[in-house]
């Protein structure tokens, strides 16, 4: 039942910019895949030097290869870029998920919600009172949008998103399977000095709790999401206490992801799956915080840093820092600590050498001593 | 279409019980904001030096200020804790999500389950065979709930929860966007000792594990929540093998955790995103654990213990710890091997200097040796 | 309300296969519980040496124990893999959710969908365009089901569950709240090289990436799980780019758990809470992932091997490792490390003795030298 999309590979050349070898019964292309998956009408995505090894092997005959690497007896696309391409090819045969226009009997809708041209609302889905939702926006069944949220144009929410009250979401943006938008901030105060407080001033937990009322710190702000962001599955974005939580163009969040409230997330940042942000934090533009690195609240990261995965962070970093370890350090100081570590190990060896010869040599003057 | 409301600054010092300074043409206040984001009927929040020091360009023309600070030709009100007053102030402004009282007609309600009063159950909601839910508890969309489980009054479930059967939850309890409550636990059996049970005892993996059947072991369990208990999107708690899993009373639970089956948490304890709490831990009453630590299974924590973020934690500690490093240490060990790293630095240094006089030295003995 | 169920101290022996040590007047078992929770209608579980303890102080009248236990006073079933014992018996008091034949009239399937004997589409449940479900399989309230997923038989699907289209899973397939199976891999590209790609080749980040803008990947491959897979509440297991992203057969995964694009997962793993794989990963058969654990992308790790809690796992391991730390290194080199930590420690307490020793020597002989 699969739509077939075919190609020549004069037309699929053309796409991808490259250069083409062609040899003679060239096939029609119908679809893409690694060497070893290949048949007669794939064009073998032959990217790494493991994978052009395998064409030896392949029932491709046809295939995309780095620019300068050639292959007999194989019609050949050479590209100099070749994830680049194969973002390209993967175009030609995706197939988004079923979004008809209109809205789903089943769906709700707030009769003063705004509808653009060409939405698409799936079943069950429920839009509330004053939501705003741009043209060509397509939302899949199971989802939630609250009071006065405002959405844009070509935005693309899977299945079992949540998104709460007043969240302002850009043009393009593409929301996965159950994540959260606008939960409330994780914010708590007592009315006297906690555990916490305590404990910072003094080193060790002094005093009595027992009676202490944790009161929750309401969110008046909301999340903005600018243009052209993608967050993941089961992710989560808090709405920010007073001010909002933003999320700043281009930036993609993976799964799992944590984006406590008020942080400031910048342009085009890639944040990987389980990396936590706690709140308040500053993020400049093209940060890449790779899995589970984890960011202590109110910190600072500049732009065009990355952070490597599971590093703890717990001050802030200059833009264009590699930042790696927990507690996280400059990756040069990380380099050094390896080295270092080495280095007494080395050192170790030699005063045993050492140790040997003293106690020879002191045990002798403690014997001319005693004689 | 947002509701306006506004406060003179009389009513707002009547609530947070500070000390008002004002001077002429105090402003009404509509809203509350950082400085660089107020306008003439923002009360201006400046609990830390660096928000004082915005006051200077600000538009406001009132501010919330920290005791003992004056700051000229601005209406203030200092009081002894910002963060308390924020709260107060916050709710004057705060409106919650719509959740009308009734039955949305989408909603599945079984004919057994019992509704109290004020009770609102949102659009697409199901509920089973025997729930109760207390007075006053709003459901918004898309939650589930399962059989038999029983609610109390006054709580708030954000859209996309799912509750399982046997849950029992207390009253005032918030859960926030799909978080899950009572899954089953990850419990399993094989009929003879797996490779984990076997390296336990031999320290390396021997044996063959080809034939071994992994069998499901249900739970029969199920979770307690306990009185103005929190829990964060998408947050886990899973349902005990055979007891139950217990939060007890005032714990506050932030997104993306893991509460496992069997554990017990205490009352009050604050546990930040992204934590994981193996299977049959016992937390004290007022714990802290900070974002992304990890728990085994069995570990027991005691009261007011702190836990750092990204900690291990293999061992059990006692009340008033505070607990750092993977695997989690004392936080006096921690500092002190930390101190030992630097010791061992400049020991080394030292050495070094012995080294060249030793080699000098030996280097001379040898030579009378040889003579 | 809850159905009760009861069986003689020979029917529940049958079942376990244990030896049955009865005295006068045993009970008729309703219920098990630990010893502290027992009344004279359960069956104490003693499986521990601590709950063995409890039995003196039990309102049990009879104790499932280890072999080789006695008690006197009480009717015991010894049993020599008591873990394996309590799984049986649970299932004798284990009661699954809710499920009624049939599709809910609130459900949404496609009139394409071919739907097996005696399934159950719970309430508000989405089933797409092409979907196949086998017989036996339950799917409960608010669960997504993507265009041409096909499940098999006996599956259980609980609450809130979004599965994309094309998805490929077997038999016997639990999955638990929330969890996402198929959303897009993160995955991008830009045109020229990206910071992360220079870094790697420079140790530092150069260059000005302003310009550059991402481009998504799309997913055309999809997620097959095979029969027995378990996945856990809000767990994620994306798509694949071009193949398939597998999880083998009889593998447990836990909740929060991410496992990315393309990633080969192999059979009867156990995969623990808010474990992290990255993309294109190849995990071997009856592997431990324990909690919290990362893996590198492109990372193969042999079968039978266990990786500990929180390890960060950047190159390939060989079957029947043992895997810990951050980055992960072999067991055996991870005791050597701590060992050798204890090693430097007591030679710096040498080293201080013999650098008392020098300083008085070459003390002296520098006295000598200056005379």
């Amino acid at each position: 039942m699969k739509e077939e999309r075919s190609y020549t590979l004069e037309q699929i050349n053309d796409i991808v910019g490259g250069i083409l070898n062609k040899i003679d019964s060239a096939p029609i292309i119908k679809r893409i895949a690694p060497p070893k998956l290949a048949d007669e009408n794939t064009l073998a995505l032959a990217l790494s030097e493991e994978e052009i090894e395998n064409l030896y092997s392949s029932n491709a005959k046809a295939a995309l290869v780095p620019l300068g690497v050639s292959f007999e007896g194989m019609t050949t696309i050479e590209v100099e870029r070749p994830r680049l391409a194969m973002m390209k090819l993967i175009h030609l045969f995706y197939m988004p998920p079923d979004a008809p226009v209109g809205v789903h009997p089943s769906a709700v809708v707030h009769p003063d919600a705004k509808l653009g041209q060409n939405v698409s609302i799936g079943a069950n889905v429920t839009i509330s009172r004053g939501v705003e939702i741009g043209d060509n926006t397509k939302i899949l069944p199971n989802v939630y949008i609250g009071r006065n949220t405002k959405i844009g144009q070509n935005c693309f929410f899977h299945a079992g998103v949540n998104i709460g009250d007043d969240i302002q979401i850009g043009n393009n943006v593409i929301i996965q399977h159950g994540a959260s938008i606008g939960a409330d901030g994780f914010s708590f105060v007592t009315e006297t000095p906690n555990s916490i407080e305590n404990a910072k001033q003094e080193g060790s937990i002094q005093g009595d709790y027992n009676q202490q009322r944790i009161f929750k710190i309401p969110s008046i702000g909301s999340v903005v999401i600018e243009d052209d962001v993608e967050i993941g599955a089961n992710a989560t974005v808090d709405r920010g206490t007073i001010e909002n939580t933003v999320i700043k163009k281009g930036t993609k969040i993976d799964n799992l992801v944590m984006v406590s409230h008020n942080c400031k997330v910048g342009e085009n940042c890639m944040i990987v799956s389980q990396v936590g942000i706690a709140g308040s934090c500053q993020i400049g533009d093209r940060v890449v915080l790779a899995g589970q690195a984890g960011l202590a609240d109110h910190i600072s990261i500049g732009s065009d840093s990355i952070v490597m995965a599971q590093s703890g962070v717990t001050k802030n970093f200059a833009p264009r820092s590699i930042i790696v370890g927990s507690p996280a350090v400059p990756r040069k100081e990380f380099i050094r600590q390896l080295k270092y570590t080495k280095e007494v190990s080395e050192l170790l060896k030699q005063f045993k050498q050492y140790k040997d010869k003293l106690d020879q040599y002191f045990g002798e003057i403690e014997e001319k001593t005693e004689v």
